[in-house]
């Protein structure tokens, strides 16, 4: 008997993209499965007192990110470019347009390809994953119907979930992402995903 | 040809405890020589605005840490108490004494286990490290004279070094325990031990 997995992901999030392109292989190979469960930081870093990325407010952690996810990504075969734009947007992102169709896309098959393409959007091609450009082309490649999976992600029945995914983790203790759930065990970053599936395999 | 590496250690550093334990046979498995290089975190983590450790600041990320220390120490065979004391002084510890014997002491060739018996004094008995009865057992017990060593490490030649080291750290953009670097190239955590590792033996 195995217990599900609960993947907690924000799309801003540079660990969590490793995590979103490794997580359902390390899961079947240990016949796992996995609950995509898409939440914002914005919250829970305002509630530690930061009102961007602790890899903006700390600029030494910050190098180090950068520096790390360049080895991970070719440890892991994985496309990677830091953000080059001359734009201090460009880390974190803006990425509560593409959570809200998360939330939604969620429900469909191609929803967790569609999470996928969003990462590599921001994390391989250097896109602006806030612009409806960029998440229509995510939605389409993922075989998805934008207008209609825009629509949906409007309805009451979807709209308020993704501020009730925040509040949850919140509540639950999770201080960051990737964070991994296997009842009430908590797992947080990339570092943690074998464990965690491990330890749901193993229940 | 290997390079070595060089580990970043504090005392009152719970995940270097882990470090501690385990980077001697992962490193003689790769033929890697490792370079043991005490210095303090207060200064560190001042800089980032923290008068303690993160973990006392962050109460999410602190209860998480014990908790993850909890499953990380069983999946590694060692022993781990959390500190019990109604002590507010239990966590972080006073690591400054012990820092200071350990910068003579790893000129000496028992100078390693001292280091290990000090983790393992805080982090498995539940000790106080700060205080001279701790400090002198785990000399004894490494095979080392507790008075020849204190007078050791006061003379010029030891005594400004944990200072130095801090500095050399932070210089090199060091923001947290445990680090390793090999050449140029930083890894932070217990997690990055076995890739500082690979990186030295495939250098």
């Amino acid at each position: 008997m195995t217990q599900p997995v609960t993947f907690w992901f924000e799309f801003a999030s540079t660990y969590s993209y490793l995590s979103a392109m490794r997580i359902e292989h390390e899961a079947a190979r240990r016949n796992v499965s996995v609950v995509w469960k898409p939440f914002t930081l914005g919250p829970i870093f305002a509630a530690q007192g930061w009102n961007t990325s602790p890899f903006s407010v700390y600029p030494s952690k910050g190098r180090y990110m950068w520096r790390d996810m360049e080895r991970r990504t070719r440890k892991y075969g994985l496309p990677f470019q830091r953000p080059t734009r001359d734009d201090p947007r460009a880390f974190p992102q803006n990425s509560i347009p593409a959570l809200r169709i998360a939330v939604a896309a969620l429900t469909e098959p191609w929803g967790i390809t569609y999470c996928r393409n969003i990462y590599t959007a921001q994390f391989a091609d250097n896109r602006d994953i806030s612009t409806p450009e960029v998440i229509t082309d995510c939605i389409i490649s993922a075989g998805g119907d934008p207008d209609a999976i825009l629509a949906q992600s409007q309805l009451p029945e979807f709209k308020p979930q993704l501020r009730a995914n925040t509040e949850a983790a919140q509540a639950i203790g999770i201080f960051g992402a990737p964070s991994f759930t296997v009842g009430e065990e908590l797992f947080w970053g990339d570092d943690r995903l074998e464990d965690a599936l491990d330890w749901a395999a193993e229940a």
